[in-house]
């Protein structure tokens, strides 16, 4: 019944002249539509509702829709709107509530910073900082709590050292502890650094969750503060959309929040966080599709297996650099079945995390024996991150409709050390993107932000060069697998817009679709690859309306 | 935009004209439309959708609809299909999976009874019953283990007695709970009854624990049949629809799957069980409107205060027959009010639990606190039972737009101790549905099954009479507050309809409105009040067909 009223809504809509105040053409030197075997053109219309209603010259544009309105990005190229189709939004929220200090040289350089983010926390509220690094300092000493209490003394300052090992806090913060650390206690799996007994300020490892535990628990106003920041973030680098992988219905609901309230500017589709109360309400009410367009959650995020990085990918033989260990299963097999059955009996889209070659295989196996007979039907479950596939299960995913999401960033950042992990022969179904292609498998690219950066043309740069930002290694890692820029861009719109089920809407910039889109600086088609990260925004449209503008 | 969407349909579904093959038109005796000031008619039709396409007299219906389906009610009177607006449907399911021994006269009675609910328990499961009365029985001794495990020598079986306060287990049952109930050792609270070191098979109060700890949560199968059984008995009664006050996401998605496929024979309006994952789901997700127009969620149920007979209902004064005692709040005001906020501020209608004129004040000033000018809007904010009221609040309930959700047969059963608790003179607010109504206050009526019986004709009676089943007291208890039959009539269905937001669809038998209703035996407005009770219920119908027929 909905399905048919849309259907009128749209018939009616089609059927009135666009209103031609309410319509804006866009000239550039070039717009990539998209749309397969296309040319670039060099205008487009949309009409007040934002949706696209012709593509073409300028000359024709201009005279279809005379009253018009019209910006000219002149000189500069208009791809579709960048879709992230693997990401944590609250996550990099949270990030960026938190103060950068990577990179930092000196103590006082970590202070100048902690000072400058101060000026936009509320009153009252931790400082959070994430990066130092005491090596890069001239004393190559650790901090004390002394070094912040100077600059600090009252607003409690908890600093995470940039592997994450370590937390340096000032002395307001180890009172808000509301505990003695003084003596020669200490925890097991952790270390509190003291001089003549007393704590520096500084703890190891499970120590640190002496001081974490009383952080409070961020409030609504911090979760919105940080999703804003998240929001705004995202748009900067061309992002339209994101696929937000495991939001809980306390989340979900701030960002109906915000969608209400006009203020969602990306399109997000969220992903339940498990076999959790997220999931359990899209049983109940059925899929989520805010009538702003912007919010929708029709799928779930399971996850089968740990990462590679710290040998928690489940591997099919053991590790090429640690002998007898294979990583290790995160779920249990019977309780991601019993999640997958779950969802799919709710027709709810699955989407599970496998990074190593038997966590792939069984999530492949799994997907098999619940979807069964309606493995034929338009169901688009996903991989989530694919990395490491046995290639002869590689076929498996185009045989049962399973999409692979795949981070290309995810591939330069583990370059250094995969091969220490899998040895020679597995490299061969690592990061496998030219196999999947090949293998007819859909592939939608995102980044895993904060894992990873934001910024999509990293990704859509580690696509085509498998290369660090230097250049390195040179021809790139596993050249083989590398793609072509409009195999790459396609990851990142079309293939991701499909993932969501969005292909109607999404991905490409044609008449009936929405005019999300970017203006780059220099036609990325045309650039050298090294100058793709390079290459700046100009501005981020959704529904034809700008959601960011360079300075 | 799905509004928009939603009034083309209309529009559309009233411009076609009605297929003639697919309209029923039933004729009866009489036909209460219970529309304000129509008289009764004799024929009613609707189409194939189930909605009423004209009321009126019997030649001039058969005459428009030629073709329609027939059905003659000869005799029979209909009313508006009956809505109980305060109920708990898997309460409803979980007692009516329990066999009921009340009243059994002998232990072979008891037998006999749990031998009959057996046939339909699933293998394995546990057999629960409640209602047994040792002092019913020739020998008036506790019963044993032993007189059940001739007859269930391996299902476990676990009996409440009548009051709650005692169980009664067979060797299979306390095999089960896996401890050695041997010896001479007690629980706090609670007592083991043993013979010779042997436990007998009754545990009192807090030893009732021991065993109720292992009986196995229910599973999907048994509450599937657990709601079916509630909806079958909800129909026997005449219901078409039942306000169900506190209801959990896991619930609601157990709900979803029988509207999903075409089991839902009840209009099903959810409330969601208090500031839990299912309000914030409502956040998240807006309201629910199942398409099949049989589920519905919009708004949450919260508590003030505890209940009158155990002097938990909040009193503004001491209770009259425990002095220093006033009763209790059962959620903290300052919890209440930020869950009246968060529900306020997601746009979610808010039904609370309050009992005690102090329970009812405090749920009033926070309703006027927190609605403030939107007290004059259309927000339909609850009290659910609104019992005891401070005869000057009356008249808040009307100048805050607040419904007084009441239950005729909870005044019947408090009745005979009412009057203790309270004293004569706060008896003036008590139960007290002509005050309610003198003062424009709308008064949706329901039962708090399973709390009272299911069936609405005990309501209809109670709140013409005010009389227990035997007519006691003579005149009824404070008979000044006794309704007229339609008054009543009202409450279970034009004003529960209301109360839903559905007044455009349910309550009255108009043009465009759902085919719901019941055939009875006897026209209740012309039957004595004593034979309300007994006036049979031949079928009842949702969306024009019959979801029950008697035998």
């Amino acid at each position: 019944m909905r399905r048919l009223a849309l259907a009128f809504v749209f018939a009616l809509a089609l059927s009135l002249p666009a209103v031609a105040a309410e319509v804006t053409v866009l000239t550039a030197a070039r717009i990539h539509t998209g749309e397969p075997g296309a040319a670039p053109v060099e205008a487009m219309a949309w009409d007040g509702e934002g949706r696209i209603l012709a593509t073409g010259g300028v000359r024709e544009l201009l005279a279809r829709y005379p009253g018009a309105e019209r910006i000219d990005a002149a000189g500069r190229t208009v791809i579709p709107g960048l879709i992230d189709a693997h990401a944590h939004l609250m996550g990099l929220g949270y990030a960026l509530m938190r103060a950068d200090l990577a990179g930092a040289d000196s103590k006082a350089e970590i202070l100048a910073r902690l000072k400058a983010f101060e000026a936009e926390l509320p009153k009252g509220a931790w400082l959070l900082g994430r990066g130092w690094d005491q090596n890069r300092w001239p004393d190559k000493a650790f901090p004390t709590a002394a070094d912040l209490d100077a600059a600090f003394p009252e607003r409690p300052v908890w600093l995470e050292r940039v592997d994450g090992h370590a937390g340096w806090g000032n002395s307001a913060a180890l009172r808000a502890a509301g505990r003695d650390f003084s003596g020669d206690w200490q925890v097991d799996g952790g270390r509190i650094l003291r001089e003549n007994g007393q704590a520096t300020g500084v703890f190891v490892d499970a120590a640190m969750a002496l001081i974490e535990a009383v952080i409070p628990p961020p409030d609504d106003a911090f979760r919105e503060e940080a999703f804003e920041r998240a929001l705004a973030e995202s748009a900067k680098y061309g992002l339209t959309g994101v696929h937000d992988m495991g939001v809980s219905l306390a989340d979900l609901a701030l960002y109906r929040r915000f969608a209400d309230s006009g203020r969602l500017t990306l399109r997000v589709n969220a992903y339940a966080d498990g076999d959790s109360h997220a999931l359990t309400a899209l049983c109940a009410f059925g899929p989520l599709a805010h009538p702003s367009g912007r919010l929708r959650m029709r799928g779930v995020k399971l996850y089968a297996d740990g990462a590679l990085g710290s040998r928690g990918a489940a591997l099919l033989a053991d590790y090429h650099d640690e002998h007898g260990h294979r990583g290790l299963l995160v779920t249990a097999p019977e309780a991601l079945e019993a999640a997958m059955r779950k969802a799919r009996d709710c027709g709810v889209q699955v989407a599970t995390h496998a990074i190593g070659d038997r966590g792939n295989r069984l999530v492949l196996d799994l997907y098999q024996k619940l979807l069964g007979e309606r493995a034929s039907t338009d169901h688009r479950w996903r991989i989530e991150h694919a990395q490491v596939v046995a290639v002869e299960d590689i076929p498996r995913f185009a045989a049962l409709g399973v999409l692979a999401s795949m981070q290309p960033t995810h591939a330069t950042s583990d370059m250094p050390w995969a091969g220490d992990r899998l040895g020679p022969q597995r490299l061969a179904g690592a990061y496998a993107w030219r196999r999947f292609l090949d293998a007819g498998v859909r592939m939608p690219f995102g980044s895993d932000f904060p894992v990873e950066s934001v910024d999509p043309r990293l990704g859509l740069y580690a696509a085509v060069t498998r290369q660090d930002l230097e250049g390195r290694p040179p021809g790139g890692w596993l050249p083989d697998q590398k793609l072509g820029f409009a195999e790459a861009l396609h990851g990142f719109t079309a293939a991701a817009a499909h993932a969501s089920f969005d292909e109607q809407t999404l991905g490409t910039l044609a008449p009936g679709k929405r005019a999300d889109f970017v203006i780059l600086d220099a036609d990325p088609f045309e650039l050298p690859a090294t100058d793709l990260p390079r290459n700046a925004v100009r501005s981020t449209w959704v529904d034809g309306r700008p959601v960011y503008r360079a300075p």
